[in-house]
């Protein structure tokens, strides 16, 4: 899915941060991302005679892996060789790249394990447990009015972490389920020490490029590998996926096993509504002006172009994303069966003696609704999703602000602060904060002019803020003085600061840390008024009607997506679309023909390699596939797999009628799209000679 | 300039109808877009000892070419050949253009005046006589409020024109000149057979793609030459420019003949914050959804990409344009500088016994903007500039609503009409309704369907004029479902309704009548609303601030640029930027260095004839210049002429420094950017081996 990119690039796409949901309808097909400690085995067992068993579940569980930069993996070896897409490695691709080597157009295979490339700043994740908490937390935040509760529910979320850190070392996090019904602490190993073996050109990785993306018939390598170290050596792995011969078939059950990130399936009308007429139209207000300035910052050099690829993809890609989910929205019969589903669910709690009080919840979210549109565009220019505030998009910016509420949130009792600021985070926010990523003066002039200009038309000229910012400069002018000032550029110096604390930032003079200063104290309450008019008062309204479902339904279903590990399930089949019969798989033979069907010509240009080694492939191999399984951006990377937990598959996109599944569920016509697993190794070996490699998948070593 | 797009494209960029102003400050230096009855005489005497005598004033005048589609041209033979630039020429190339032929990219040379192939809708308009008829206006006028001032003012407007018209057969404009302070009647001879001699490749044309634009050193040969016929033989031309021998010369003083389309240089500060906060921001949010929607729909096919290319280019000009203003705006020094001379006249207005009065039309300004901005989105999207409305973006929509006006208001009596109705202007708005130009129906169903996405945004998705225009369907299927539908695509059926008036609009059932039928009522009384409490306020006042400037400083100046003929002067020179001297001229060894630079790769890549024709080329010979003439968008194509009124240069841009000239002009950086009669001929004779044109245009024939 090319729609982890809404996950992992907060600074441009700030998705509303607590829309969680539940369940308005019963679950029936394919439908679902479940939790692994909560399987569809009813689902599996009726409609596919499949039954699996708690070891198959934990040793496909231990097996995936999240990638923190906003996708799924899974370990394919046992020696830590971990396998994702090229756009899932595309973060590190890029970083590793400099003016003379880019690896993320170019490639790259480490022909031996010396020559494997340690990433900047990756970290990966893998669920070792789960552990219900939900009656610990409900009980901190039990009869408190929503101002109170925000606090003491992040509170005691940080406290348990804390314990579970202390405790089993394992990064510790409270996830939040069933918009609030229920609360799991999470215990992650945690690998930081991840280097490149494996990725082809980007050309192949994302052939047919933007306008084949959300798109099938698809030809795409998507596909990359990293291995896992510890103390300098390759990890052992205990669970890792073996590799199936015949790959995916026809009418097969598939599962998936991933980390779809958002959705928003099961909103009330009026959330949706609040998506449809603000959120999604802003969005793409601010995409299509990035898109934009980064396409032109591109043409100007290949080495301007190098440095803004991976952010340009990632934005064209929730361009397109939020089109589709916008074009969803706009279609009068999703809607209209939303209301119609919300109608009777609400007539069955009226009619219900415990629950008459729950229908009052509704307006409450109306009311957060309201909150949250009017505070959309100062909150995203000044705060913005996780910090990423859209009116300084500049990673200098980003660095700064990290610096100066370290030194003033970490001081506090651990469950007092912004929460990406609690202990149990503290590990991977320093490995962000002190990357050594490169990072280019150019670029970040480009991109922070063009946000001070946003954040002009947003707040208007003469607002007080927006003129302590520009100081009496034109945004073009105070970017340039605020990148060329800035000493964070000095990973040292970073760190001087961070180390110092207060006292050291009360006394810098850094320009950029001056700004984040300066903007702070509106961010902060902008955030205040989020998180406790928004965020709290919708978590509770939804708890509520969590509570009044599980009363009338019973509570075997899966919550909304939330970049947390889920189990999705389907089959191995084509469909229908304007009368014309779309096949299951695509072939290699198909990939040349496409190229020939356009001479050529990017994106739909074939690397030299390809056109090379075209006949040493085997061009009836499967490339790409499709299935019904339930998936989401964030799943990109997420191994295919058989009944025998075996590799067929490797997901990497949706078509694009998968893109209303962010609000509804249909096997009709959507389709989550992978790589076929006989055409990864078939190109491993054909193509780029990577023998060990494809022996080390395939167990042939 | 490639700012000529912002005049002929009103589809998508609506400017400010009526923001005339007139001057507040001193002219001095190179300064001014001059009228041609009131010529810089005294400026160009004591700077430059030169002195154009009336015959000279009349024959550049009468060489002097408008393209209705929002460019600017000159007679260079005797022949009736036209000069302009590929980009003024580029909307009658892409019409000639069909699936097999891509004139607008490839280029094209009529061999014998046979081949030249006629324009679909191209009007060329020559100023043939000014009759000041401000005292006759301003008489009707008198005393009356707003309201019915504008339609008084309309009225008396279009009857000029057509006593005009009946008694000289010219087409007859009424103009407004210094807000209002003047209105003069513009007589053109009008010439709509026209035919294309040359073009060459888009490629060279346009060299340096969009990352060049508005920039320089440039190496573009942005060049095409039309024919004018009468009774299907090459019209006789008395008045038509000379070529110079020697081309455009260091420190030379050069004059330039063209019709800038609109400048906001005198406007008070009200209405510059209003383009700051509002309109500016407003329609880059417009051109960066276009852009991308245009970019991502040309990435799919070559034959997607030729359908959208000259749009697409002229959005990203716009969009590049409109950056650059945005940047002047917020430019504190430049606003600083407006605020002080508003004040200091202001003060003497309150100073002058006969003025005080007049201080308080700052007041209504403002009034009148905050209207402007009130009405902005809904007028942009319901009724646009020139009836482009924007939520509608389809050439069918806009021939229906042509339509459908035209069987309204053509009853009524000429000087009730809706101004573009009015009898001067029948056989022009004919041309342009019964064109041939091909249209195709995926390009007018992706524009329509994104144009209808942002209906919604703008509208609200409850707002009742968007529920009937939806009809129940999302904006795809709607718009698919208009587009198949209607007849419109048939110039008999336009031809059939618009004959039959009143009844057969009525009886219609095509259904781009009918949503045209659907939103007229809410657009007719947005326009309203605009003409009324916008423009006929700000005219009014405008006219007492003119007044109260020629009582304190005479009347010895330019009005803003309104796209009627003006006459600019300047000096060939080059200009200090960042600390580097940025030579006066550019030469053809240049052109390849760059291209080397660039890997020769798009848009910095070589037509194949200029990679095979290279040697036969002089590499020394001047190729693009710059001159600190003063000109802005619609310029574009004009002359560039030396004392003797030869020509020595043709305009084609202006430097990113030279677009806060729509604010201020400055010689400082500002640059008018022109290819080089040498350079011209040079290619003509050596790439591109057309030895009979370049011998029509240097009179070796």
């Amino acid at each position: 899915m090319k729609g982890t990119v809404l996950l992992c690039v907060p600074s441009f796409m700030a998705l509303p941060l607590t829309v969680w949901a539940i369940m308005l309808s019963p679950v029936s097909a394919d439908e679902g991302m479940w939790l692994f400690n909560n399987p569809p085995r009813k689902l599996l067992k009726e409609k596919y005679n499949f039954d699996p068993t708690d070891q198959w579940l934990e040793h496909v569980q231990k097996s995936s892996v999240r990638f923190n930069t906003g996708g799924s993996g899974s370990f394919v070896s046992a020696s830590g060789l971990v396998m994702t897409n090229h756009h899932v490695g595309a973060d590190c691709l890029q970083k590793l790249g400099d003016k003379d080597h880019n690896y993320y157009r170019d490639g790259f295979y480490a022909k031996t394990q010396a020559d494997e490339k340690a990433c900047h700043d990756l970290e990966l994740n893998v669920l070792m447990s789960i552990e219900d908490v939900t009656e610990r937390v409900s009980a901190a935040v039990k009869g408190l009015p929503a101002e109170q509760a925000a606090g003491a529910r992040r509170k005691i979320m940080a406290e348990i972490e804390k314990e579970s850190l202390d405790k089993t070392t394992f990064r510790s996090d409270v996830v939040t389920l069933y918009q609030g019904g229920q609360y799991h602490l999470y215990r992650f190993k945690k690998y930081t020490d991840v280097r490149l073996v494996f990725a082809p050109e980007q050309q192949i990785a994302f052939f047919g490029g933007d306008p084949d993306n959300f798109e099938y018939p698809r030809f795409d390598l998507d596909v990359c590998f990293f291995r896992v170290y510890e103390n300098d050596k390759p990890a052992k792995i205990e669970h890792y996926l073996r590799w199936s011969k015949a790959g995916a078939t026809k009418d097969e059950l598939v599962l998936v096993s991933g980390h779809p990130g958002h959705t928003d399936r099961l909103n009330t009308v009026a959330d949706l509504e609040y998506l449809r007429d603000r959120f999604y139209p802003f969005a793409l207000q601010r995409l299509n002006r990035m898109e934009v300035m980064l396409t032109a910052y591109s043409a100007r050099s290949d080495e301007n172009a190098r440095q803004a690829k991976e952010l340009l993809f990632g934005v064209q890609n929730s361009r397109k994303a939020r089109d589709g989910g916008l074009g969803g929205l706009l279609d009068p019969a999703i809607m209209a069966q939303k209301i119609k589903t919300e109608e009777s669910f609400r007539e069955a709690i009226r009619n219900h003696p415990d629950l008459k009080d729950v229908d009052l919840v509704w307006n409450q979210i109306a009311e957060a609704v309201k909150a949250e549109a009017k505070n959309l565009r100062r909150h995203t220019v000044l705060e913005g999703a996780r910090g990423g505030a859209a009116g300084f998009a500049s990673t200098y910016f980003a660095i700064a602000r990290t610096l100066l509420r370290a030194a003033a949130e970490y001081p506090k009792p651990n469950g007092d602060r912004l929460r990406e600021f609690r202990d149990s985070n503290k590990e991977s926010l320093e490995l962000d904060l002190f990357s050594d990523e490169p990072l280019y003066d150019n670029y970040e002039e480009a991109r922070l002019a063009s946000s001070l200009t946003f954040l002009c038309s947003q707040l208007g000229y003469n607002n007080k803020v927006v003129q302590q910012v520009l100081a009496g400069k034109s945004p073009e002018e105070r970017a340039r003085e605020l990148i060329i000032g800035t000493k964070l550029k000095d990973v040292a110096e970073r760190k001087r600061l961070y180390e110092g604390g207060l006292k050291a930032i009360d006394e810098s003079k850094d320009p950029m840390i001056l700004l984040a200063k300066l903007v702070d104290p509106e961010a902060r309450a902008l955030r205040k008024v989020q998180e406790t008019q928004v965020d709290e008062v919708k978590r509770q309204a939804y708890n509520q009607i969590a509570r009044a479902k599980y009363t009338l339904e019973g509570a075997g279903t899966y919550p909304d997506a939330t970049f947390t590990l889920r189990l999705a399930f389907g089959v191995v089949k084509g469909y229908e679309e304007n009368g014309k019969h779309v096949p299951f798989e695509t072939r290699f033979a198909g990939l040349y023909e496409r190229a020939q069907e356009h001479h050529d010509k990017p994106p739909f240009d074939l690397p030299p390699r390809w056109i090379k080694n075209k006949d040493k492939l085997d061009l009836s191999t499967p490339f790409n596939f499709v299935c019904t399984a339930d998936i989401i951006g964030g799943n990109s990377g997420s191994p295919v797999i058989n009944k025998d937990a075996e590799v067929v598959g490797l997901i990497f996109d949706g078509n694009i009628q998968s893109l209303v599944l962010d609000f509804v569920y249909t096997e009709k016509l959507a389709r989550a799209v992978a790589v076929h697993s006989r055409g990864i190794v078939e190109a491993l070996r054909s193509v780029y000679d990577v023998q060990s490699l494809a022996d080390e998948l395939t167990g042939a070593k």
